[in-house]
């Protein structure tokens, strides 16, 4: 993707397996493969998936080895019934198995600590294309393979997440952060409350942002997240060019922005209510329990986050969260009166600085002409006051959940920029 | 995957787009139409992943199309200054651009809706390769492409996921149902409770089942799924050799079967409280929303969950669900007691026929040598008993979170499996 960059190492990933190419999972191999490979200043320019095909997969790698220098695959390795990509080996670079004495001793330890007995078939893993050599796997079974011939390198790693990523950090980071030349670096603007096209818009021409970057914009229920990337022979440049970046549109995206890089909407409310020594308590209707979730998934949540009431039927709106009952006659359980005394409701019986409520219709039933699936109202209170905003929102039931979940974190997070 | 069947019509897709190759998103539009181009009894043979770079687009378009008939691209496509999928094809099929009356059309009737004026820059939307017909797109600006010529089509679809969906349903799937001469179908056996050793160990050799489908085994923090994949030129027989593995594999996986293809623990539980009639409390403390989140992902789980009560402080376990304070001091919060005390305690104060719950320490701080991060407690309380489980999970905060939400409705499904 850094076209502009000469000499830059390039690499290619292969994922093989069934299970990608006929959509049964997700290659998150890739992704996670991809993303350590840049930060040693590789370019990945192609991910091929492809099934447990001998020819086809033997055409991948042969085609990859050709265009780049480094190549990693995914998959295949392991003593269950479709594991091929030793055959292939064997095949492409013309060798044959031997059995590997290091590979052996470890496939016993494994087995010992299992409690299991050596089998013909768990010896096959032991054994290795007779070129290549064996990457000690201490978290299964399978050995991953190198092949390191005229300045050409493939490795083969397994498919289980965990085996991949311990070889992947314990022989292939190393050697390729030692021969790093080039930096590629990343900085992602992470904003809610905006739409794709509002973004672009009120950013405008990206000609001068484009001259120390690359700039993409992915959007998603959570919001849209603004990638910069930079590329220099110096990272403390490269780092440069992403804060000249990120000077220059920051002020077009403001409150807008939530995080950046890996922080999670509910990291950065929790750091906001850390800093204020605030205590929280959550009242959930239509997002059942999600708020609550994603509060809790953060380490030390327990500091701030008291309790969550997930309140599906009126009867425990009112006994609960003592919701008066005249409110939900007169306005309904979906209402910003509702959403209010929720809040209230909350924040007064547990005892804590902060309410937050949500209730609405998630659908797909439930919804009428006046109050249409998709309308939410989420409240906020605190000592000095409370109030609640109208949303609606336009998909499903799901997803319904989580755009209402995202935005009472938000509103919470704006609530405690905004008060003292 | 298919290759024992001859002249089975096989595709490739070709993802397109930095956001990919680069680890920024997951592809879930090449699952998408993978899943679905095998209803339609296509194999999927190769998934590429490219960048937004002109040479290595038309290198991966031109190689797909010469290895097989059907080639469907994501992405690149729109207004955005990244979008160049369709110079690809200018330059690969040596044509030219020319301005579409119909896309043109549809232009200018979703800009009138969103309320905005046609620009040059929207107007080149409009424009296609004059040797491809349009493929016109009701739920975004940007036309899909089709190419067909000599036996060969292929397909360019937006990347937006609403947008690729809406155009493969109006205008690849239809065709290629048409076409169909092949059948693949698959059966997803969910299990849980399990390793997939476990699984593999109790099955035994594959040798029989193989003669009739094809048998992979997928695990995840959830359990571990076995799809059976069948093949075949009539669609009755392709579904026979299903069920004829089905029967084979059923009885080794008994009771850790829960659920098949796209159906969820939550809902399974879900049908089993709405035959019985039962309704349900949820207290929960490590994993903190996440069980009642699960649970009201169904629609229509309003009749069955009347509440969630999420307690993280030892105050709150005390107030709102009756723990007793000596069970705190005597056993701590984590549990067996505590779990049972708030089982008990929710389905009594909610007046549900079930209370569930779950007390643990999710990690990564709060563990000790007796009471280690990963432990959990999973508390059952009905009229006629209360008891709780002990499970010890290894992994970071948010994994055992997932891992008891799913341990605590697997507990539920089997404790109304068991109970009249």
């Amino acid at each position: 993707m850094f076209d502009k960059i000469k000499n830059m190492r390039r690499a290619e990933i292969v994922s093989i397996g069934n299970e990608v190419v006929s959509g049964l999972i997700v290659d998150s191999n890739s992704r996670f493969l991809s993303t350590r490979l840049q930060e040693t200043g590789i370019d990945v320019c192609r991910i091929t998936s492809v099934g447990d095909d001998h020819e086809a997969i033997k055409d991948c790698l042969k085609t990859a080895l050709d265009r780049v220098d480094i190549v990693i695959t995914t998959g295949g390795l392991g003593s269950t019934h479709d594991d091929i990509t030793k055959n292939v080996w064997v095949d492409l670079f013309k060798t044959s198995l031997t059995l590997d004495a290091g590979a052996l001793a470890n496939l016993e330890r494994i087995l010992q600590k299992r409690g299991k007995s050596m089998t013909e078939r768990f010896k096959r893993q032991a054994e290795i294309p007779s070129i290549c050599e064996p990457l000690y796997n201490e978290k299964g079974s399978a050995p991953g393979l190198l092949y390191n011939r005229d300045g050409k390198r493939m490795y083969a790693l397994p498919g289980v997440p965990l085996e991949m990523k311990h070889l992947y950090d314990k022989y292939i980071h190393p050697q390729l952060a030692k021969e790093n030349n080039t930096c590629i670096v990343h900085r992602l603007i992470k904003t809610t409350g905006m739409s794709e096209s509002e973004i672009w818009n009120r950013i405008g021409s990206v000609e001068e942002l484009e001259k120390a970057v690359t700039i993409a914009s992915l959007p998603s229920y959570y919001g849209v997240n603004i990638r910069l990337s930079s590329v220099d022979l110096s990272l403390e440049n490269a780092h440069k060019k992403l804060l000249t970046a990120e000077n220059l549109l920051t002020p077009f995206l403001g409150e807008n922005i939530y995080a950046h890089d890996e922080e999670t909407l509910e990291e950065c409310v929790g750091k906001l209510l850390l800093k204020k020594k605030h205590t929280l308590a959550v009242a959930e209707s239509c997002t059942g329990g999600l708020i609550g979730h994603r509060l809790t998934q953060v380490p030390g949540s327990s500091t701030y986050f008291m309790e969550g009431i997930t309140v599906y039927s009126n009867a425990a709106k009112m006994r609960l969260l003592h919701v008066p009952e005249s409110t939900l006659i007169e306005h309904g359980a979906v209402s910003e009166e509702t959403a209010k005394a929720l809040a209230l409701g909350v924040r007064k019986n547990a005892g804590t600085h902060l309410g937050l409520s949500t209730t609405g219709i998630a659908g797909p039933g439930g919804g009428t002409a006046e109050k249409p699936v998709g309308l939410v109202y989420i409240g906020v209170s605190s000592e000095n006051n409370t109030y609640a905003k109208r949303f609606l929102f336009h998909d499903d039931r799901c997803i319904n959940k989580e755009r209402s979940a995202q935005a009472a974190l938000n509103l919470l997070r704006l609530h405690l920029i905004h008060t003292q």
